[in-house]
């Protein structure tokens, strides 16, 4: 099966958990039809789905099952579309479509956004704690703790706390090159690190198999990052020819404003080595990972 | 001791304690100063700490001291402190004081209390995730998942849902007693009745333990709001005399305005009755809870 064939397969067994999970939370008594629509609009219907294959794949690392991890990666899910929800807000980034169609708060309003975001957040701990995520409860408890950790102060909540001020602020074009690997290794790294880690916790992994695939989320989070910016540079550039002096107009540094095209090029392929190198103790099973690692690395859009 | 001594001293207690762990938040790393100082500035300074005092007081009926307690009144807190933040935005209540201070987005800005309740949420899970709190991963996780219902779409969120769906809808004059009833229940009685299980949750006590303390905090929840219904009235009617009158011309039902002044008495009374036979088996152990809900029945500010 082709990497484009296994993580649309993956992306669909995801999307049909997660509307079980929300057919189910909106078949309570006490639901409010508005609050579960929603959550519906800000859950289903897109997306690669790139989180939840990275915990599925994590956990076939070690024998798991995908419905052994789908559990697991309906929570994340749940906690990147809440970030989703609220980072557009008028308030945050202020925007008004996403993947095509209206953001949460065009398609409802600003309230609803906020509760619908609260709602979804809680929900991803809710889920966690259940016996179908995991027989054990220890294992539970130790993806309550790791996903807590990435998507809080000290991760995701904190990461775009750091942008927004420097946006907000105007400070966007001091930033170093250390204060954006920071903020993005918190933004959007912490919750792709948990994703690679997550597997390790699910099959109760030695520690140094966790370490490994934190490691392993990091560079792959890294990766993520650079290939982004490149993209953005190289979209821009075939079409108006002066793409990174256009970045620098528009006052934002970025990772590859600061390190030069080509110094970005050459560390994304280390990366890509690193992050192979990393899964080489767990022989053909590591194959889709490696695969999300190239992918990440090669993506032309 | 008396109640107000003790509801104090408790109330000391926990703010240290909350103060300690955004301390500690604060000092890692990668901290933002603006948002651990939201935190700061949404968690500390105030408040009864009643949901905590309840936690402390279930939680020694069966012999835990107030610290193996604390961690998880402090987690119930950092809900119902994010809970608050939220509201408070102009999208919501658009209220600018709160305990007589300037609410978290008016102290900061919009976006800082979004991200500073989102924060909070997580590290409420993250506090119960710790082994501080329980020394078991089962008692943790069953912690875990009794808060997020008591707090998401079937509980706090979902309540606050409906009661701005009927506020901004313009829908709140057409509410009967059962919806009232059926909203309070989740907006702020699943985080007294979680308050109230909580102990029978650290003490790993028996099922008939824990549905008799949420029998008892949804009893407590209930008299709460009828209390808070019936100071409003009466407040209003030393001043003005025509109190229900006032209430109507807002166009706003109540439970009081929908059950009448006295039948709301009443009730207040059979509640209190119910609450005190309710923790009969517990005896001596029981006096501080039975004063809690003599507190509520009774207060008069």
């Amino acid at each position: 099966m082709s990497f484009n064939q296994k993580i649309a397969d993956h992306a669909r067994l995801v999307e049909a958990r997660l509307d079980t999970l929300l057919t189910e939370l909106a078949a309570g008594p006490r639901a409010s039809a508005r609050l579960t629509a929603a959550l519906r609009h800000a859950v289903l219907g897109g997306g690669k789905r790139f989180r939840p294959f990275l915990v599925i794949e994590s956990a076939a690392l070690f024998g798991l099952d995908a419905t052994d991890a789908i559990d697991t990666a309906a929570a994340l899910e749940c906690i990147h579309c809440y970030s989703l929800a609220h980072d557009d807000l008028p308030a945050m980034d202020n925007d008004t479509l996403r993947r095509g169609r209206p953001t949460v708060w065009c398609a409802y309003d600003e309230w609803t956004a906020i509760l619908a975001g609260d709602g979804l957040l809680t929900l991803a701990f809710e889920i966690l704690s259940r016996e179908a995520t995991h027989r054990e409860p220890a294992v539970r408890i130790a993806l309550v703790a790791a996903l807590a950790e990435a998507s809080g102060a000290h991760g995701m909540v904190g990461g775009q706390m750091l942008d927004l001020e420097a946006e907000k602020g105007g400070g966007h074009q001091d930033r170093t090159l250390s204060d954006i690997r920071h903020l993005q290794a918190m933004k959007t790294g912490a919750l792709i690190r948990f994703a690679a880690e997550a597997g390790a916790i699910l099959a109760a992994a030695p520690p140094k198999d966790r370490v490994r695939l934190q490691r392993f989320g990091e560079v792959l989070g890294f990766a993520f990052q650079i290939a982004d910016d490149l993209l953005d540079v190289e979209g821009d550039a075939s079409e108006v020819g002066k793409a990174v002096a256009k970045d620098a107009a528009a006052g934002k540094a970025t990772l590859v404003s600061l390190m030069g095209i080509e110094a970005a090029r050459a560390r994304l392929l280390s990366l890509e080595a690193e992050a192979v190198a990393l899964l080489a103790p767990y022989g053909d099973r590591a194959q889709p990972l490696i695969e999300a690692a190239r992918f990440v690395v090669n993506r032309r859009s």
